[in-house]
């Protein structure tokens, strides 16, 4: 009788956000030595998107040497529901047990988005609640998290503040929402943080502009990390002075604050 | 008549968790080489506490050559009010322009905490403000940032999640904010994290696992990034069967789930 292999950990890797288009700045200038060495190790994945997990282990072998050649890495992806709905939709709530049965063969397991940190503002949480419940050591990774540098860098309340996903399509719902948030943040001093995808930054600049109060401040937040990125913040009575057109075509993080 | 020179930019820098009790681990073991170059190129420094912004800069020093010697730094301490009431104390909100002089004169100047991310759970947003205020470029750098480190490792919903401080010291008024966080947190979906000074977790641990539904998820994070870090989440019904002596006298980010 030989004692049971000990399991493996699940490691949460983060990535740069760049979403694998900058290519030309190696990984250190935003990746831990301690990050690049610890994904170079690993020969098991969950990931959000395969295709992406190879670009960036090819970017991690340039700077350390991969443990196995990427076409012999076994990247599994996460089932497209979980990409739509998140991982806690209610009662369809995705049970992602079976994934992690590399980790109970005692093998380190990598979960790995497409941009950013894991499991934050990304799918994921439900591969680190299965492996809680298998008593499986969760390991998270330093790295860049588009939202928290927004955050820091708005000037905004950063001891008490909320990341409320993304906000409603339907204009007049928008516009409701975005009251209620301003509400919440002028009442509680809740900072409030929202993403939207790209090509709807100029409707919500307009909602946003139209619809918040001039003293209140508002924070946008465009390819932080990255050579053209950029945070500005101010009160909503100057970004009135200003148009739809500062908003790059790139994915923003949005802020409200008191 | 010549150009006024540029303005220098306020470079956010993140510090490790360890709060300077691991000087044995490199610094880029949780720091980017990127992160590690900007701060040795730094001469001038806002700072929570000088002396830990020296003991940081010789770390360093060890990876990268400062620019100028610790000696010859300029570092200013943030006055004690900031660290006390926190930045946004409504009426008493502190002023940080003056703060910023060596901006204007164009110096790059670095905004440093004592642990993770200056601005984010910790002084420092007041000075970002200002330099909003002042026209100044913010430049967020990547490390480590324990509230987020939690979060991705809790398993819980990293699509919507708030960050709320400490909670009330009196027992009756914490405990029922602990009821009003966990009916937000089955209600809405969001994520509730909350922080706490070290000497209170025994206290914090009773008033959870006595207040809290048995099918509540609880996740308790300390040490994340260092050698003794870990992270446990699990439904309350299980945190019963154990006791608050499994919490070491560590800074412990607490976060509630549905």
């Amino acid at each position: 009788m030989t004692a049971p292999a000990p399991k493996g950990r699940l490691l949460l890797v983060p990535t740069p956000l760049d979403h694998g288009c900058d290519t030309q700045t190696p990984l250190d200038a935003v990746l831990p030595a301690g990050t690049i060495q610890a994904a170079a190790a690993l020969t098991h994945w969950i990931s959000e998107n395969a295709k992406s997990t190879r670009a960036f282990l090819k970017r991690v072998d340039a700077l350390e040497p991969l443990a196995q050649p990427i076409q012999a890495q076994q990247i599994t992806e996460l089932p497209r529901e979980v990409h739509k709905k998140g991982d806690h939709a209610g009662s369809t709530r995705f049970d992602a047990r079976p994934l992690l049965a590399p980790a109970l063969q005692g093998h380190d397991v990598g979960l790995i988005s497409e941009a950013g940190m894991p499991a934050v503002a990304d799918p994921g949480s439900s591969v680190v609640r299965a492996a809680h419940d298998l008593g499986i050591t969760v390991l998270p990774l330093v790295g860049p998290v588009s939202l928290l540098l927004a955050l820091a860098a708005s000037g905004l309340n950063g001891q008490n503040f909320a990341f409320v996903g993304y906000l409603p399509q339907d204009a007049a719902a928008r516009t409701q929402r975005v009251r209620e948030l301003e509400a919440l943040a002028h009442k509680t001093g809740q900072t409030q943080l929202f993403i939207e995808t790209p090509y709807r930054n100029p409707a919500v600049w307009q909602a946003l502009v139209q619809t918040l109060k001039p003293g209140t401040r508002l924070t946008v937040a465009q390819g932080l990390t990255l050579a053209d990125g950029r945070v500005r913040s101010a009160a909503v009575s100057n970004w009135r002075q200003g148009s739809a057109a500062e908003l790059d075509r790139a994915p923003a993080v949005f802020a409200i604050g008191a």
